[in-house]
């Protein structure tokens, strides 16, 4: 059997020796051997930083979303081949959809945020201009850019394409290379998912590396421009936190550890109610997903006192119906755990959980299983407990990494909130009721406790992704145990593997920095009108003055007349005046905008296709009739899509009066097409 | 001479013993003395989670900002108190505005982002609602909340006044009571800061308490609801960072530690330019303000290499005016470092720095005072420095905390910032420069080792903040030696003290959860017209349906020629037609507008006072002549002022065609009175 094979400063490397042998969850026959010996980690970041950071630099946000989801689609092609390793690993076919699937996902979810929430650009504008002086010329605005060194991630066994994706993505996205380490149970499925990555020679060389075996002296190497997520337990994490090289260069450390999930029956959901029926199947479903081992699986069953024996009867027959075994088998509903190791672990953990608790369901030493040997196969039946006194530690402390859950009983919804904090940060936590007063309270009294929590009920169970599924576009980690981290979250977690700068500056160096034109900066009247250049042609700054045109009492009536706008304000003079905001009768802002689109625009066909929207109008003077109006236009942000024959150009857009005050400020949104 | 007090569960309470001195920077005399022998720290956390938290998070987001704003005019009252005890640390007048006025100033700056930028509640809402189904019935949004526990501060010596303000700011406003744990030297001031804090009432009891000396088993006590925010030295703050308390509950920790600050000088800033002599007052300013006491001051000079004479001459020339000696004299510009301790710690680094440099300017073991015993105050020169080899690790590597700086020669932009980034983290960095090419390169490329970077030239020197100035609205720390982590920033500071929660629910719960209305829930239409309900009578959901009205061919030409708006899409059936997103001529987006404002307004005179402006305004299908269009208005959110007669409403605008579609969505911001 051979060494899996590393992905290290450009080339496929085998560590030294005969390694170590990786099993099959199913056979306990070997699948592969592992081994990291005389592989060269320093030089490996070191080729990150000096290889693959540029050339993930060099692109814009749009292009590498591009990118990404060039692979999610390659990867597709080749599912059925990770499937079949995933099998080998425990995993139903249901489970590998979880991992396989779910990876893809996020790479397309990743590759979608980026370019719509993106800009088409290599620098990432965060938040509003912030101005500091009265004068206008000295502004402030937040930028992030890439950090320049290399995203370490440390995966956990349970996903192992999913985990290294989800890390992969947003990095990528940023611009920042990965260096990717499996966890050693599973390390051969995501060692094929990164050949494949590799061989597909859609990423630039040096955007992803593969080391398949220990961490070994790789976080001696880091450095204050690297970040190192990890996924996996509390006391590694905590081992990895205080790691000198991480604490002497403030390196920043993600992790995502331990967490002990509720999910909690709303005392409304009574046997006969969609939302207990839903609560049943919910629980049953992470018990056995991924034969209990997700992160995100619930460990502690909320359930109304008067409601414990309702609830264990009904988990407990859903429970005899889970068929274990060989994970090929279609009857099969649940496969085995990874290794016998981790058995012989949630096995541990649950001795610590019976000091406080019964067992409703299951053997930790016997289970029938399907197609398979049980001893040789890490199989082990799902275990429901119950915990009669709520206050006894165990439940809220110890995971049993697995197929296990325990029903704990409450009684109303500030006991359930202060149970649920007990878990000390927790990944994901669900509420199954159809009841708004106890869903608040409940959500908003445990949302400090954790990253994620799904509200269950009737109304959105058929589109529910469920209590364990973590989602590209939110946020995944919790507070405390948790690991206090936070990934994913659609552009956040991107921005995790940036530094945001400050920068302040005079309103025209700022546009010349950020590329984007900042109110204040010079205007360039242009002899063409904007609106008859093509996207390649048009600059930021471009700008085009209109007017003046004069808004008479009769425009006003005409307009109220023909809009149907009678708002007395515009109507009648005396009650006009007595508006807090006006001096006398004042025009529609409505009439303001339609005059000074009238005023800039450029009637005859050209490369302005259409106007597809506005953003953050403020009327800021009335206008009174007599008032003379001048709209002043400028371009402010251009953004050409990648393979499309236009893009999207924001324009600013300053509409004053005769005095020079500005009556109304927006942002114009078009569409321009770019050269035939 | 008594022991400081210390502010702890409710009460003033003394060290026991005799405790350690602290003395008169400028005179050596003692102040008084610090001792926390017998505090119960413990307590005082349990005392902050248990009163100061709950009494907080009864405020919403503007109540506590009212009370921020209360504060800081209180405390401006009491200024000339807190000059004087500021003046025996060794601040000249000039230093102690810097810092005491700077403290009042991120007080307001707080208060006025609390209310601008944070609803009139308790929860806080980050980002877009995320569609989750297509059906519709499953959407999410992220929700912040705050924290449990206590901000845990412990300041630097430096900013006695400004330190802990800046730190509580965000976190009270936040709903997270502080801790206040001054720097020993210079605590006496913040004890009086405190103290004054304390006798105003104005803050909910337990939101602030103060530890007047050793931090001992504080963080022992932390968990995983509280947080530890550091500023000081890289050496402590990585001890704090092990803490196994912080570890294993893996505790927000954030860190703002050494800096070695670079500042450009752009090669277009010759002699006799603005920017030039911008450059060397910056620097001298930078040098001697808090007798460069500064973790912002500038260490690194970075200068062409063909005008390192020029600038060592017109540096020297400067800080040859600079005077010396006792604060409390008007003719002195600097004043004593803030212990003699501190003295001896300057010289020691200074000893390293001269192994890659020259002295340029100063004496360090000889200074010429202004009124004052130049041994038993800790007065030092002003040291300029050069250092002929930018390669050299010294200049880079080792802080003088005190009136040091080192001038370095650099060849282009590129060198410039491969310097920049030997800091290896910094907080503050600054290019002097008219040259917009030279700029960009730099600051892009220095970004992801920079928390803040100034541009400084003739355009915005005359509002420039300086080099040196942390501001409440943008971000303070920096990456890697800086201490990696962020303060400030406006709402960005708050956050960090509040726990960002993905929520994962149908419309109506989530518009249950975080009272604004979510398209998807349900609609209440009321029998009154919306627009006639005081704010206090409208609830979320109240809505009104408008219409339908029926758009024809004459209302689009007589819109075009009224308002002069004869774009071709709205005038010319074939050239309409050939624009890829229209089939024909179809309505302009602004009577699209306009006659949903017809639809929908009420025209007597009622609660509604003002239309001040419209958001995300998107034209979703275009409107053809013959189309039929309905307005549905819903109240999406409700703003009510603190103080004043009336708030804000937010309605959700949608506008359909006979088809059911959606022509047009939109924000509307409307002023809404409240009952007389």
């Amino acid at each position: 059997m051979s060494v899996l094979r590393s992905y290290l400063s450009g080339s496929w490397q085998e560590g030294g020796g005969e390694g170590a042998p990786l099993r099959d969850a199913v056979t306990g026959e070997e699948v592969a051997r592992i081994s990291t010996e005389g592989l060269d980690r320093s030089a490996a970041l070191e080729y990150g930083r000096r290889v693959g950071g540029p050339a993930l630099r060099e692109l814009t946000f749009h292009q590498r979303a591009a990118l990404l989801k060039a692979l999610a689609s390659h990867l597709r092609e080749h599912r059925e081949e990770l499937y079949a390793l995933s099998a080998r690993t425990g995993a139903t076919l249901g489970d590998s959809r979880f991992d396989v699937d779910g990876g893809f996902g996020t790479l397309f979810a990743f590759s979608s945020k980026g370019r719509r929430e993106m800009p088409n650009d290599t620098v990432y504008v965060d938040g509003a201009v912030e101005p500091l002086g009265k004068g206008g010329t000295f502004v402030a605005q937040h930028i992030c850019t890439p950090l320049h060194g290399v995203a370490v991630q440390i995966n956990a066994f349970n996903f192992p394409v999913w985990g290294p994706l989800e890390k992969l993505a947003p990095a990528f996205l940023a611009g920042m290379p990965s260096l990717v380490k499996p966890a050693e149970q599973t390390a051969y499925l995501t060692a094929r998912l990164v050949e494949l990555i590799v061989e597909s020679g859609i990423l630039p060389e040096g955007s992803v590396q593969l080391l398949t075996g220990e961490a070994g002296d790789l976080l001696d190497h880091v450095t204050e421009q690297d970040v190192v997520a990890f996924t996996g337990s509390a006391d590694t994490a905590a081992r990895l936190r205080v790691h000198p090289a991480v604490v002497r260069h403030a390196v920043r450390f993600n992790a995502e550890a331990d967490s002990l999930n509720v999910s909690i029956l709303g005392p409304d959901a009574a046997p006969g109610t969609p939302e207990f029926d839903l609560y049943v199947k919910q629980l049953v479903t992470e018990m056995t997903v991924k034969a209990g081992q997700k992160c995100t699986a619930i460990r502690r069953a909320l359930v109304p006192a008067d409601r414990m024996e309702d609830v264990a009867e009904a988990v407990r027959a859903r429970l005899a119906k889970v068929t274990v075994g060989n994970p090929a088998n279609p009857d099969v509903r649940m496969g085995a755990l990874a290794t016998l190791e981790q058995r012989e672990e949630v096995r541990r953990s649950l001795k610590g959980l019976l000091d406080a608790g019964t067992i409703l369901f299951g053997d930790p030493a016997h289970v029938d299983v399907v197609d398979a040997d049980a001893e040789r196969g890490a199989f082990l039946s799902p275990i429901l407990l119950r915990a009669d006194d709520p206050a006894r530690a165990e439940p809220h402390e110890i995971e049993a990494f697995g197929p296990v859950s325990t029903l704990i009983p409450y009684e109303g919804a500030e006991q359930a909130v202060e149970l649920a904090a007990r878990g000390r940060g927790s990944l994901a936590g669900s509420v199954v009721s159809a009841d708004p007063g106890f869903v608040r309270t409940v959500v908003v009294g445990a949302a400090p406790w954790h990253g994620r929590l799904l509200v269950l009920n009737g109304t959105d169970a058929k589109e529910s992704t469920g209590h364990g599924s973590p989602l590209p576009m939110l946020v995944h980690g919790g507070p405390g145990r948790a690991g206090g981290g936070e990934e994913m979250g659609g552009v956040r977690g991107v921005l995790h593997h940036m530094q945001r700068t400050a920068v302040q500056a005079d309103p025209a160096m700022l546009t010349a920095i950020t590329g984007r034109w900042v109110p204040g900066a010079g205007r360039t009247v242009t002899t063409d009108h904007p609106f008859r250049k093509h996207l390649e042609d048009l600059r930021v700054g471009d700008t085009v003055v209109a007017g003046p045109r004069r808004v008479t009492l009769e425009d006003v009536e005409h307009f109220a007349e023909f809009t149907g706008d009678t708002f007395y304000a515009h109507m009648d003079e005396e009650a006009a005046a007595a508006n807090p905001f006006f001096d006398g009768r004042v025009a529609h802002g409505y009439l303001v905008l339609s005059f000074a689109a009238g005023l800039f625009v450029d009637p005859d066909p050209g490369p302005v296709l259409a106007n597809y929207g506005l953003e953050n109008l403020r009327f800021l003077t009335p206008v009174y009739p007599g008032d003379e109006m001048t709209a002043t236009l400028t371009a402010k942000q251009l953004i050409p899509r990648e393979g499309a024959d236009h893009g999207e150009v924001r324009w600013d857009v300053d509409v004053t009066n005769q005095k020079g005050e500005s009556v109304a400020k927006y942002d114009l949104l078009t569409l321009v097409a770019k050269r035939a």
